[in-house]
């Protein structure tokens, strides 16, 4: 699969059907338009929802939270996200803060453009790697 | 302006800068990835809103609720929508009902997909229409 910028691929080695939350360490949602064809499908919530379940590290950006609100995973959380939908975050329970990024927990690291990506990316492999 | 799938090309008569909702007699939102686009800019929710506040009708289909769902005028209506947003709008206040078309007062009314729009096609001329 190419980039929309052409500029990456990636190659899928498993589709939804092959995988389980229980098989992987953490989870991360990059955003675009992509969160909001994946949420219309419940599979892809259910695989969401079991990471927050478990209580593993889950990282999102820009739109990526849309998952995590279809998850209902979000109520109570401290998060950021890309403006149009903090309305969405908000109405589903979220402490939403207007940062670079936003800790929960030690759990879940959320970062609200690409311009935040610096931020993002010093504080999720903290997470990734905590003892 | 020509439509995704290159079919049909539209004038863009004026800008968001240029209209006020007292200017017109009703809205329509058609949903697609555009108004993830406009909610992100406060004008366009504004714009949204004046409709609402002066009980002028409104038609949205798709995607078109989450313009309506950032304005904060969807608490208490009779609405359907696309299942990727039917959490934001449930989430938003809004009386969810799965079905081709919802009319809510005679005054707003909403479809979820391309497929409805005979339903859709069939209701919004009656409301506008109405004496």
């Amino acid at each position: 699969m190419t980039g929309k910028k052409g500029e990456a691929t990636v190659t899928i080695d498993k589709g939804i059907d092959d995988v389980h939350s229980a098989d992987f360490d953490a989870l991360l949602l990059p955003g675009g338009h992509s969160p909001d064809a994946l949420r219309g499908d419940d599979r892809f919530v259910d695989f969401t929802r079991g990471f927050a379940d478990s209580g593993k590290p889950i990282f999102a950006i820009c739109h990526g939270p849309q998952l995590l609100i279809s998850a209902d995973v979000v109520r109570g959380k401290k998060m950021t996200t890309v403006k149009p939908i903090v309305v969405d975050l908000k109405n589903a329970g979220a402490d939403f803060f207007d940062k670079e990024v936003v800790v929960d927990n030690d759990t879940l690291v959320t970062s609200r453009t690409p311009d935040d990506l610096p931020a993002f990316n010093r504080e999720s492999p903290r997470i990734l790697n905590k003892p």
